[in-house]
């Protein structure tokens, strides 16, 4: 059976203020932003990426990086981390005191070149630099290996690329690697012949997963994870971003979906379910005008209208 | 793991010119519908539930039932199926020529009632009348239980509900007995202890699962149902239809998202993806005007514009 050992616990890694708008077309005011990561926080999410510090020629919708890192009150014990792309990324979220650095490289050689303009290896060379900062400086570190699960120029990408780069990683003081399905070509098992293949040779401790449910396989790719003994998910709050490759596409695995899910398997996480369909209400409704990703957060907002109907939001 | 024994081999139940056609508000026109009906049958679907006989005062949508059943031209080795609430619309559905009739009953008191004005023991009555009728006319029957993973009224149902009723329906005649989420309440993990109860007393063989994805779980809970010996699952082309108690809510599971992940993992259905495809562009963009509820659906087909991008449609 598919849920033979399942964890007490799981940490949900909220991606929303990050790569949920920096993949939607309308670009969100600063005092939005700032208040959807702070209700996030509320909400008992334990770690939050906040923004991004790339330049914000290539990603004007998080420019205000550094304004939003320093205006958020931070709540005790929530992480608050960010993505940074290289040395100069990596100060600004130095100064802006980010709790973690997120380094960031692809697995695959033609998506790197595309994405970032880099090999892999002098993606991992920028890593290096970054990473010897961030250990003399005290700084954690994770990051993302994107594409694991399939590019959308190369197809298939071996998963000992992956099993190569996490390495590297690790060596330099990386605490976690999330194994990202970039553009959501992953399929439930691919994902388990992968991951099988991944941590053979590595602890699964030390890494995350991050599905995006482009083609519909998130939430059951992330059911696999779990049973390799992954706990650690990246999610976004009402499923907010979409796919640079797709557009008009679904966007990251919605955080309520999976929470919805973990819920009813009596797997803890801290977060608050209901607190998020407000969230998720107020930020697709209201700051972003646009229809609600997250199918879950799409019933259960529907159905409240319909006094009648009881089970809505099912208790286990 | 979870994909320890998968079959070679799986049936898909095309639901989408009822379930999913009842459950649109804009009513498709009748050529629509035989055309609809025909293109999926070309396109490898060996089984179409092609309409409902039941009183057009209840589903105004489906009131053309006996001309869409004379007008489709059929293809040989497909079976074209159609619901059948009583004698009076098993009637009409053998003057019709269906090759099966499909009984359909809940196995929640609360919704039974609300659902069709009968108790679940008068249902079953009414369904022992027309097994009876179609047992001498020599029709073969299929037969829904709604409501078995949860009931928006009631909320938990339990298993034993659904094997004392399924028990009656196999012993009346009936071939299969279809497992319906009508509302889709139901989670992985419950859907495993549910599928665990029923077949410990009946056989797998004599079943199909029916998933909605009114909260993001249908795909999931499906391969549970894999898991379990399940070879028979019901889907509706693009996703179409919705959820009476979520208005806005997604639909059945899209036999777009299922036939990519089957196909992804080696299990023949007979069915062809791309032409699938096509069918989705044509009856959500052409004829309904709704935003596609596939989520594969929608990737793939915003991704063929980008000329650059390969891998939209996975091979494997």
């Amino acid at each position: 059976m598919p849920f033979a050992a399942l964890p007490k616990r799981l940490k949900i890694v909220e991606v929303g203020p990050r790569d949920g708008l920096q993949n939607e077309s309308r670009t969100v005011p600063t005092e939005h932003k700032v208040e959807l990561i702070e209700r996030l926080a509320a909400a008992g999410l334990p770690q939050v990426e906040i923004t991004s510090f790339v330049d914000p020629r290539w990603i004007p919708q998080l420019a205000d990086a550094s304004e939003v890192a320093s205006r958020i009150h931070r709540r005790p014990g929530t992480e608050y981390t960010a993505l940074v792309p290289n040395l100069i990324g990596y100060d600004k979220a130095r100064e802006a005191g980010v709790d973690m650095a997120v380094l960031f490289l692809s697995a695959s050689e033609t998506h790197s070149r595309k994405n970032i303009n880099k090999s892999v290896a002098e993606a991992l060379a920028v890593c290096s630099q970054v990473a010897a900062r961030a250990n003399a400086d005290g700084v954690r570190m994770r990051a993302y290996i994107s594409t694991v699960f399939g590019c959308p120029y190369e197809g298939d990408v071996p998963a000992s690329n992956t099993v190569r780069i996490a390495r590297d990683l690790l060596d330099m003081g990386v605490e976690q690697v999330s194994l990202g399905d970039t553009t959501g070509l992953g399929t439930p098992m691919q994902v388990d012949r992968y991951l099988s293949t991944i941590f053979d040779e590595l602890p699964v401790a030390r890494f995350a997963c991050h599905f995006h449910d482009t083609r519909g396989t998130a939430l059951a790719n992330a059911l696999v994870a779990i049973d390799h003994g992954v706990t650690t998910l990246d999610t976004s709050i009402g499923g907010l971003g979409g796919c640079p490759y797709a557009p008009g596409a679904t966007g990251n695995l919605a955080t309520d979906d999976l929470l919805y899910v973990l819920d009813s398997m009596g797997i803890e996480t801290g977060v608050d379910l209901r607190q998020l369909l407000e969230i998720t209400r107020w930020i697709c409704g209201d700051v972003l005008d646009i229809d609600i990703p997250s199918r879950y957060a799409k019933a259960e907002l529907a159905s409240r209208s319909r006094g009648e109907v009881k089970y809505g939001v099912r208790k286990s």
